[in-house]
C-alpha cells in the first residue's frame, strides 16, 4: 500500500463534493430507479456489481417490501395555485406514499401534511415504508399561508412488486479475510446523510482498487435497515470470514469524528480507530456501542456481533439540520469529506499491516550497532526510529501485535511498522505465519 | 409481584415508627426476656418462630453465654437520694452486669461508671458481655454533681444457664434458593440502632408474606455477633442455598443510605443495589467491604463467603447520637424508615425478576413493527420502550441477565424486565431455565 | 530480619558518602584496571566474588570487546602549555580512545573536541565503545580560548585483548529462589550516575550479609549493557530461579523517588514497591516499563522477562548534572543514599516476610478476646493492630498474600505481618507450604 497521506488530498475532497452535488437531485428511496440511477453513477468510480432482490423475498424476520417510484405529485389550492411541487424538492413527498388523485378541503388535506414548526423554513424528511399512507412535506412557512378551500391532491406514484437494489464492490486481497464497509443509499436529496458516506465508500473503493491488498474487501451500498438485513440473509455463508468493518455515514458536515465502538467493544477496529484517531491531531470523540443508530444495528446484532464500528462526524439528530432541507451540499464541505477518506485509509493501512512477529534474538537486546541500527550520530527523529525498534523488539514476544506495541508504546503505529520491516530485513524479526481460517468465496 | 412503590407509601414509614415507638422501653440484651418480648411484638407483623438455643452451646469458636436478666438497679447517695435508676432509662446499666449489692466511697464507685465527657448531657451505652463486671452509665453532668461520701449500689440481675433466643420468619417461594435478610435484636433503647432495622425488616416480612415469592426468604432477628455465629452454626446446611442477602442496620437516620458491598464486591445484590440507587435520585454511597461493623462480619467470613451487603443509613460511629441516650425515637424519622422498606422492596424487586434471556431472532433485529412494538408516532416513554426493547434483544445473547441490560444500557431495571416481558408473550424472546441447585428445606 | 529501620541512619549515609568519594577518582570503563580496583574497594564491604571473561567471548548476539586502558592523555598548545591533561579529570578522555600521537593543526584537532555549549563550564562524559576512535572532551570556555596553530596530541591507551570484569556476590538464604540487585560499575568519575547505585548496592550485601534470609541474593556489580549481556550469557541457567529483582542506579541526588516497573508491571517487586512507597511520605512517582533505561533493558528483554524493576531518584536524562563534570561527589547527599538504602530494606522486607496464610476458623469470626487478641481498653494503635487482625483473618483464605491483604486493606505491610504473625503464634492461621521450584545453585 502506497502511503495512505497522498489521496487525502484538496482535489480529491473537491471531487467527492462533486459527486456528492451529482447525486443530490436523484429521488432515492429503499427501493425504486433513484437507487438504480445511483449505482450506475457510483460504477464510474469503482467496480460495482449490482443486485436484485424481488419483493417478497423473505429474509430473516422481514420481507422485501414492494418497489416504490414516483413521477409527480403537486398539491393546487383553491386558486388552482401548485403550492407544493415534488419537481421542486424530492423531500415534499412522504417516501412510499400511495397513489392519490382527489380533492379534499384544507381541514381534511392537513392530516397528511408534515412541516417543522420549530424550524419553519425547511422541509422535513418523512417515510412510511411499512405503512401504506400517503402525504406531504413543506415547510412550516408554507403550511401557514395555505388558504381554506378546496385542494387538489395528486401523487402519481407506484407501489407494486418489483426488487430491492444494492450494489457490491469485491475486492479479493491476499487473503481471504474480509473487510466490510456498508453505507446506506436510500436518502433523497440529503447530503450528509448519507451522500457523504456513499462518496467516501465510492472512493475508497476506487482507491483500493489499485492497491494490493493483504485482505479482501466488500464494499456495499445498501438501503438503511431492510438493506443489510437482505444483505445479511443473502451472504450469511460468508460473514465468519468478515474481520473487520465500518459503517459510514454523515461525514461530510463540519464536525469532528466520532466513532462508535462495535458491539464488541475491542475489536480490532475498534483499536485501530482509536490509535489513529488519537495521533490525528484533529478532534474526536468515540462513544460505546448501542442498539441504536444505523445499520451498525444489523450488523451488530447477536447472531452475528460483527466486528464493525461506525464512523461519522456529528451523530445523527445532533446537527439542526438533520433530516432536513438544510441538509443540502452547501451543508457538507470537500474538506470534511477529504479529512474523513484520508482517517479511513489510516485506519486500514493499520489493519493491513498489523501483524505479530517474533523477535529472533529475545535474549537481551541484539547488537542494532553493528547491524546499523543504532544511531551513532542524534537528532530527534534516528532516536525516534530507534525507541521504535527497541520498543518492537521487546514487545515481539509472540503476544503483542505491532497495533498492540503501538498503543502500548504511545508511538504511531506507522513508525511502529516501519521498525517492523527494517528489523525483518536484518533478520532480526520474523512475522508470524498468518492462518486464514475463511474460505475464497 | 405488585409493584413495590405502593409499600412505600408515608403511612407506612408511620406505622413502622410505632413500632419503634413500642419496642424502645424493653431492656434487651444478647440474651433474656427482653429479646423474647421484642420477638413476640414482631410476631404480630410477621410469621416469626422463635428459636432457643441453650447457654454452653458450642458455635464455632464461640459458646452461647450464660443469659442475662435484670430487675431493678439504682445508685443511692449518702443523703439517701436515688441518683441513678436502672428504670428512668435501659442505657443506665452496663449490659450483663452482674448483681451487685454493696456500699462504697464515691472513690471506688467512680471506676464503675461510665460518661461521655464530650457529651454531657447524654448517656452512653456499655456493655461488658464476656468479661465478669458490673456499671453504671449516666450522663456526664450528672457524675459531676455527686457528693463525696458513700454510696449504696443495688443490680439485682441474674446471669444464669439458660438460652439465647432468636427470631427466624421463613417464606418458601418457586426456588429453594434463599434471600436472607438480617437484623440485630440485642440493643436497648436504642431507635436507630437497631430498631429502624428490625421495624424495616419486619415490615418486609409481612409485605413479602403477601406476595408471590420467586426466591425463598429468611428473615432473621438475632442479637448482633453471637447471633450470626448461632444461627450459621445451626444452619450451615442451609447456607449453599443462599443467593443474595441483606444486613439491615441504622435505617431511621435523616442520612443518605450507605451500602457496604459484600466481600464479593460484584455480587448481584451489590450490582442490583448500585443500579437502583443510581437511579433513585436520593443521595448515597457505596462503600468497600471490610471486616469491621455489623454482622456482614460473620456471613463474609472466608468459610462461608455469603453474597450480603449491609444497608445503612449513616453507619455506626458516624453520627453523634450513636450508642447514646440521643439515640432515641425522636432521631428516627417515619419518612427515613418507609424510604428505606421501598429502596429495600426495589431491589429485592430487581433480584426476583432478573433473570437471563435468549434472543429467538438474533440475526438482525426482527420486524418490531409488524408486531406493535414500534412506535409510529413519537413521544418520549414511547420511544424509551422502544430502546428497552432494541436492548434486551441485541443483549439477550445468553451471556447477559437482564440486570446486565439495565447496567449497560443506563435504563432503569424495571423498564427492562417490562420490556423482557413484553418481548416474551411476542415469542421473540424466551427465558433460560433456571437450575436450581439448592435442597428444599 | 531486624527492624529495616535500624541501618537507614544518618551515619550510614555518610559511610556511603565516604565510599562515593574514594570510588570517585578511579577511572572505569566496561574493562580494564579501574573496575578492577573498584572492585577490590568494594570487597571490604561485601563478600564480592571478581570473573574476568576473556575479550572475545560470545555473549548472545555480541562479543565481550577489548580490553581498555590509559595512563596518560594530553593536548599541548602551539606554545607548548598543556591545555587538556587527563590527570587532571577522568572525562577529558573519549572513553576507548585509541592511542594517538600526533601534531595538528587545530582545525584538524577539533573533530576530536567535545564540548557542551550550553554548559561551557562542564566536561560531558563521552565513550566510542564499538566504534575505533580518540578524541577529548573539555568545557566549551576552553574550547573557545585555543589559539590557532599546531597542537601535540598524546593519548598512551591501550586496547587489547584482555577481560571484562564484574562483580558477583552471593548470598544463600533457606529458599533456593533469589532475588537479584544489578549495578552498573563502568562510568569514570561521576557520582550520582553510579557510583550512588554501587554504595547502595554495597552496603545492602553487607547488611544482607548479616541477615537471616529467606531468598538467596545475588548482588552483582556489572559494566552497563555488556554486563548484564555477559552474565545472563553466563547464567541463563540461574534464571528461572530469580524471583525479584532490582537494577539500582541515580540514588544520590536530592530528587524524589522514581521507580520503573518492571515489563511484568504487577510482579511482586512491583506491588511492593509501590505500597511502600506510598505509606512512605516521601514523594515519588512510579513510572511504566519501557525499553530505554539502564540494564533492565536485558533482564527485562523478551527471552528472560525476569521480575526486575529499576529504582532511581531523578531518572538519566532529567538532572542537567547527568554526563558532565557537574556529577561530582557534592552533587549527591548522605541523606539520599541513606534514604535510598532504607527503601530498598523496607521493600526487601516485605518480599521476605510476604506469604500467604490460612485463617484455621474461616467460618464467622474467631474469638479474640479469649485469645487477649481483642482490646479491652481503647486508643489507636489497639485498635489498628486489631484490625490488621480482622483483615487477615478475614483475607486469608489461600487467595490472598499478606502484600495483598497490605494492598487491599491500605494498612502497612509491617502491622499486616506483624498481626498474621501473632495470629499464627495463637493458632488461628497457618503459613502456606512454599514450593520452591528453583535449584540450588
Amino acid at each position: 500500500m502506497a502511503s495512505p497521506q497522498i489521496q487525502n488530498t484538496a482535489s480529491t475532497g473537491e471531487e467527492m463534493h462533486a459527486l456528492v452535488r451529482k447525486l443530490y437531485p436523484i429521488c432515492r428511496s429503499i427501493t425504486g430507479e433513484g437507487v438504480r440511477e445511483t449505482l450506475r453513477i457510483l460504477e464510474q468510480y469503482a467496480p460495482i456489481q449490482v443486485y436484485e432482490v424481488p419483493s417478497g423475498t423473505a429474509v430473516f424476520d422481514w420481507t422485501v417490501p414492494k418497489e416504490w417510484n414516483i413521477k409527480e405529485a403537486y398539491i393546487k389550492d383553491p386558486s388552482g395555485r401548485t403550492v407544493v411541487d415534488f419537481r421542486q424538492h424530492n423531500l415534499h413527498i412522504l417516501q412510499y406514499s400511495v397513489p392519490v388523485r382527489a380533492r379534499m378541503p384544507l381541514s381534511e388535506l392537513r392530516e397528511h401534511l408534515f412541516t417543522l414548526p420549530e424550524q419553519p423554513d425547511r422541509i422535513p424528511y418523512r417515510t412510511s415504508y411499512y405503512r401504506e399512507a400517503w402525504g406531504f412535506a413543506m415547510t412550516h412557512r408554507q403550511l401557514s399561508e395555505l388558504p381554506e378551500g378546496e385542494y387538489e391532491v395528486v401523487i402519481d406514484s407506484k407501489l407494486e412488486p418489483g426488487h430491492l437494489t444494492y450494489g457490491e464492490c469485491r475486492l479479493p486481497g491476499r487473503r481471504a479475510e474480509e473487510i466490510l464497509i456498508s453505507t446506506h443509499v436510500c436518502h433523497p436529496s440529503l447530503a450528509n446523510d448519507n451522500l457523504s458516506g456513499i462518496a467516501v465508500a465510492a472512493f475508497l473503493a476506487g482507491i483500493l482498487q489499485g492497491r494490493e491488498r493483504e485482505y479482501s474487501y466488500r464494499l456495499v451500498f445498501v438501503p438503511g435497515l431492510i438493506g443489510p438485513v437482505t444483505w445479511l440473509a443473502q451472504n450469511e455463508a460468508a460473514t465468519p470470514g468478515i474481520r473487520h468493518g465500518l459503517v459510514l455515514t454523515c461525514l461530510g458536515d463540519p464536525g469532528g469524528f466520532t466513532y462508535k465502538k462495535s458491539r464488541r467493544g475491542d475489536a480490532d477496529i475498534d483499536r485501530a480507530m482509536a490509535h489513529v484517531l488519537a495521533h490525528d491531531g484533529t478532534p474526536y470523540r468515540i462513544i460505546d456501542f448501542s442498539p441504536v443508530g444505523y445499520d451498525e444495528r444489523q450488523y451488530c446484532s447477536p447472531g452475528f456481533n460483527l466486528p464493525l464500528g461506525c464512523l461519522m462526524r456529528t451523530p445523527h439528530g445532533e446537527f439542526p439540520e438533520y433530516h432536513t432541507s438544510a441538509d443540502n451540499p452547501d451543508f457538507v464541505t470537500a474538506a470534511s469529506l477529504g479529512g474523513a477518506l484520508g482517517l479511513c485509509l489510516r485506519v486500514l493501512d493499520v489493519l493491513e499491516k498489523n501483524r505479530k512477529c517474533i523477535n529472533l534474538y529475545p535474549r537481551c537486546e541484539p547488537q542494532l550497532g553493528k547491524r546499523g541500527l543504532y544511531r551513532t550520530v542524534g537528532g530527534t527523529s534516528a532516536a525516534y526510529a530507534e525507541l521504535a525498534r527497541l520498543w518492537v523488539l521487546n514487545l515481539s514476544d509472540g503476544d503483542h501485535t505491532l497495533l498492540d506495541i503501538a498503543v502500548r508504546s504511545g508511538i504511531p503505529f506507522e513508525a511502529v511498522a516501519e521498525a517492523a520491516g527494517e528489523l525483518e530485513r536484518h533478520g532480526l524479526l520474523e512475522a508470524l505465519q498468518v492462518h486464514d481460517h475463511s474460505t475464497k468465496s
